[in-house]
């Protein structure tokens, strides 16, 4: 297929698209009024399943749900290779109409786009339940339902809703669904020969750099944690220079010093504290005791755990060299996910196919795909959106460049399906 | 009087100053179990004005109270000179039974021993109306009346009690006072020839240095204000190390350079960041606005207000030089104020004669002195508080040292009253 470009009506795409997104940013589909939120087993949620299911059974395609509620448009039966495409519709409680719902608009449109030119292309669609964690406070659940990446005990007891505080098992069982089925979930990756997920950014790397398109050939892996200083909380005028243990400077050094290790360590790694939490916290006492965050993240593993260990270091070091101690905490863990390389190259070619500005990149934000990839070759496709914001209703991102990013995976599906069927 | 050191009995005094802190910590004397809470015009400090009102008048002072509550004994009558001992005996809302309350109790000690020895001074002790600002706000509020150092719009409608929301005036009515009449508390510093403060030291020096004694040359002037630093709030895992605003490094730089800037000027300068708040204060946000508070303290103006310029300016260079922008805003500042040389030798001859271990310091804290201090000649007294704690209940010292404190302070009035009837 190398060399036959697939392209689409792109005007017709962006006004498709543009009315999905802005349709599911109506009242029906938020329980809020200032921004949109919208989570799993709650009524605006269930009002967006019946919207895809319909457009996708007009489409010819077959819609179930998994016991747990992750939704699945394919238009293949049962046990036949199917190409994925998808990502999740619930968003943050406090968010925006494009993260998450715009991948699975716009896969629905590779499936309209497909039906257009005639493509009878083998595909299932995905919308997983509960990415952003809004709900039960748990991000990418759905995804990891679906991987074995929880367990029973968690989704009976562990897991309880934010707003009331029943257990996700309740809260599912009362939707109709069968919890405990959940092991069932991960055969709705069986028949996947490949996967491709459509997301916002969430950055400024596109729009900065002027990209349309972001090829992502990589998902970072990160470490949250903690430091924790411990000094002495002495009156802050009362107390000289040199007979001071002030937590607050060791922390200050040590956030210093991060930035320097995360620019020194390469390989797209980055490095943040993000919260800080000084006590007694008066303006005249000397902080006793300073917690730092601690976001380390990046595609090289190595480079990540290395970067926390010298922090670490660094700030035991840095205390001790004061009188003071430090101790770092591991809060949690997750590998980086190399996305597939024939995946990937399907996709750039199909981005240069277009002849619109596009680059190879690494995602710093997690994804459903990262959980698609233990079953699945994968990768995913970036639109910019407007100066990187997300997770809130200001969040905007431009229709044509989804239109965009629906030709490039489009192309890319075409090429590797037919690749397929030829090997 | 040279080298006629005096001498009293420390182990009656001890005892009495035991007697009168442990009994002032009873349930009569405080509206918390679980820490001293006494403050202006609430049941609890009436009671302890009476303890001392009945303790004066056993040693045959007169017992008056100024219009807003400020206490005042002495045992010479109106118009003749007399040397005024203090400190305040209300307490911080989670307080302990040593601060302040240690300073009257030694007052009244010092008009004890020297009935003891037959030494008939001309004395005037004073307690100041709510030093720790529990009430309604605002420290060392009492002696700030007396110096005129507040407006009757402040008195009437600007202090709100923390408790009810009720003015103060309103409130030191209700206890019977005359507040209207708040400019003649001003009186009651007419007749000083001088002023010596006992208190515990709220640091670690004495403690540290093997010090009993602590005679204060200076009382340090300081800067409240605060630094806000203006950046990007970014995701923290999407956005590379070279596009980031991270107002919370900015501010660690600045943090990191204050305790350099504050161990350069010398001068017993210090320099405090106490308060961090990042915004938004998320382990996977890069922080778009960090404010830290500082606190720059020292008995040399020049010096304190020079690093309040270097750190504005070094965190304005520091922002700019990474595309964000760092504001300073003071919030308030008080001068130094020098004690008295001629009341300081005093003390220290006092001290030496002890034979005991003694030193000439600073107070970094801020007193009820500062405002005596515009109409007599003043110096103070510290003595050691374990591990230099104090607003807590876990505040200790020693009686033994008070007593100590006792000698010291009555040796100087001794010698300081006979210079001047000698004069």
């Amino acid at each position: 297929m190398r060399g036959e470009a697939v392209s689409i009506d792109r005007e017709r795409s962006t006004a498709r698209i543009d009315n999905d997104v802005q349709t599911l940013a109506g009242p029906e589909y938020t329980s809020s009024t200032e921004a949109i939120r919208r989570y799993a087993y709650r009524p605006e949620y269930r009002a967006i399943l019946d919207y895809f299911t319909r457009a996708w059974e007009d489409l010819g395609f077959t819609v179930t749900e998994d016991p747990i509620g992750n939704f699945v448009a394919r238009n293949r039966p049962p046990g036949e290779p199917v190409f994925g495409i998808g990502s999740h519709c619930d968003s943050n409680r406090n968010g925006g109409k494009w993260d998450g719902t715009l991948g699975v608009v716009c896969a629905l449109e590779v499936c309209r786009a497909a039906a257009d030119l005639g493509l009878d292309l083998p595909l299932q669609a995905i919308s997983f339940l509960e990415e952003e964690g809004s709900g039960f406070g748990q991000m990418v659940l759905g995804s990891r339902i679906v991987a074995g990446r929880v367990s029973e005990q968690e989704l009976r007891e562990g897991l309880r809703a934010i707003d009331d505080g029943r257990s996700f098992w309740e809260h599912a069982e009362d939707a109709g669904y069968e919890p405990a089925r959940w092991r069932e979930c991960a055969h709705i990756l069986d028949d996947l020969t490949g996967w491709i997920e459509l997301h916002i950014e969430q950055a400024r790397v596109l729009q900065d750099t002027g990209r349309r398109i972001g090829v992502v050939n990589a998902i970072a892996g990160y470490v949250h944690g903690d430091i924790t200083i411990d000094g002495r909380a002495d009156h802050a005028g009362a107390t000289p220079m040199d007979l001071r243990c002030d937590s607050a400077v060791v922390a200050a050094e040590t956030i210093v010093e991060l930035e320097r290790l995360a620019r020194a360590a390469g390989s797209h790694t980055v490095g943040t504290v993000g919260e800080i939490e000084v006590s007694p916290g008066l303006i005249n006492a000397i902080p006793g005791r300073t917690r730092i965050s601690l976001d380390v993240r990046g595609p090289d593993d190595g480079a990540v755990h290395a970067v926390v260990r010298d922090i670490a270091e660094s700030a035991e070091r840095a205390a001790a060299s004061r009188g003071m101690s430090a101790c770092y905490r591991q809060r949690q863990t997750v590998p980086a996910t190399p996305m597939d390389s024939g995946i990937v190259a399907a996709l750039e070619e199909a981005a240069a196919a277009t002849g619109e500005p596009f680059t190879t990149m690494i995602s710093g934000a997690a994804h459903d795909t990262m959980c698609v990839a233990d079953r699945a070759p994968t990768a995913m496709v970036f639109v910019p959106c407007r100066d990187g914001l997300s997770h809130t209703p200001e969040e905007d991102a431009n229709p044509a460049d989804a239109a965009l990013g629906v030709e490039v995976i489009l192309g890319a599906i075409t090429a590797l399906v037919g690749q397929s069927a030829a090997a």
